[in-house]
């Protein structure tokens, strides 16, 4: 068992990110609990991950009971459930850190940046769940499919957060799946990794890639 | 004399970022006109980006009889005069494509996102000037003393707009001075141009990187 891990609950795991980070999470050796709102459908997710894993610690229950059991919080749901999602776990993730992975896409113009009017998902959600959260966006530019097919991914992670220990906490979760974590301030800059999402559908579209990203340039040894 | 390229007024040429540009884009054959407030600053440094050439097509005026002059007009500006120098050029730039190039940088903290109200800036100029000026965001991340130096530049170019020629005129000029420009799609979607600065500002710091920048990840031949 791996001690010094944090178990990461997984809120929307049954989704195509969610589902993404648990696989490859759980390969690394983290407990891992999937959330969703069927604590059925969670379980049979969690079982699928598991046996595609060779058994490692997955398990499944509903999006409150699961924030409740992880040390760290994963919100990894279309934007359009995000703010009903934050009411069924506030309370549990109350002191942890909660990483918001949310994307603020509106259909059918998914590659036109639509940001809240407020500024940002994250920025929203760490004011609403107050200062004892500290709230850590990450992984909107990651295609989610290939987080789930376990290949290369040549695409760096924006870390946006407050409380610097906490953006380290998230960059060192983000290295155990082979991915580079840049340390990308405090939350107010989310912003710009929620709206690259857009940029790169339509990159995309337009390029005909498959999976566009970005990486940072320029850092020593990069 | 290059009878085909649009000649290029930089609005705030004597800036870090406009002088780099006009420095690229003369040495690559294209007349370059620069404007400043004063039309006496604007001719003293299009001499010396001249000598330093060999003498190409750059001269200097005031902003307005500049952005009169050029066929394609860049708008490279501290955040702060953004507003009064649009009240200077609106007339002039009736028609043209105008490269927004500025950043919403508050002092002091400009590591740290603080996007206008109404969104990003270049989505503002492009209301501001109406539909008759095809508004283009560009060179946001782009490490200005870089393009000075004519040392290779590790960063790609977003280019935002909402009309699709008005894009690739713009990824015209950008390949012309060795950088790649990539179709990052409408105007909306500079917000996510504009923010990264402040990350890559605050990513210097962090890492002690000088000049770091983004590129887009894959794409057919990247």
């Amino acid at each position: 068992m791996s001690d010094d891990r944090p178990s990461l609950a997984i809120v929307g795991g049954t989704g195509a990110l969610g589902s993404g980070l648990a696989t490859r999470w759980a390969a690394a050796g983290y407990p891992v609990i999937l959330g969703s709102r069927s604590a059925e459908k969670a379980e049979a997710a969690a079982r699928e991950i598991a046996a595609a894993n060779g058994a490692p610690a997955v398990r499944g229950l509903d999006n409150a009971a699961a924030a409740q059991a992880g040390d760290i919080v994963v919100v990894a749901v279309p934007f359009s459930n995000h703010d009903a999602v934050l009411d069924e776990i506030e309370t549990a993730v109350a002191g942890k850190i909660v990483i918001d992975a949310t994307v603020p896409l509106i259909p059918p113009k998914v590659a036109t940046v639509q940001l809240p009017p407020h500024g940002s998902v994250a920025q929203a959600t760490q004011r609403r769940l107050g200062d004892g959260v500290r709230v850590v966006s990450a992984f909107q530019n990651v295609a989610a499919h290939k987080l789930r097919e376990g290949t290369a991914i040549d695409c760096d992670v924006l870390v946006c957060g407050n409380a610097k220990e906490a953006r380290d906490a998230v960059i060192a979760l983000i290295e155990a799946i082979g991915l580079r974590g840049i340390d990308a301030g405090p939350i107010a800059n989310s912003v710009a990794a929620e709206a690259l999402t857009s940029i790169l559908i339509g990159i995309n579209r337009r390029y005909k890639a498959d999976g566009a990203g970005l990486r940072i340039t320029g850092l020593a040894g990069s």
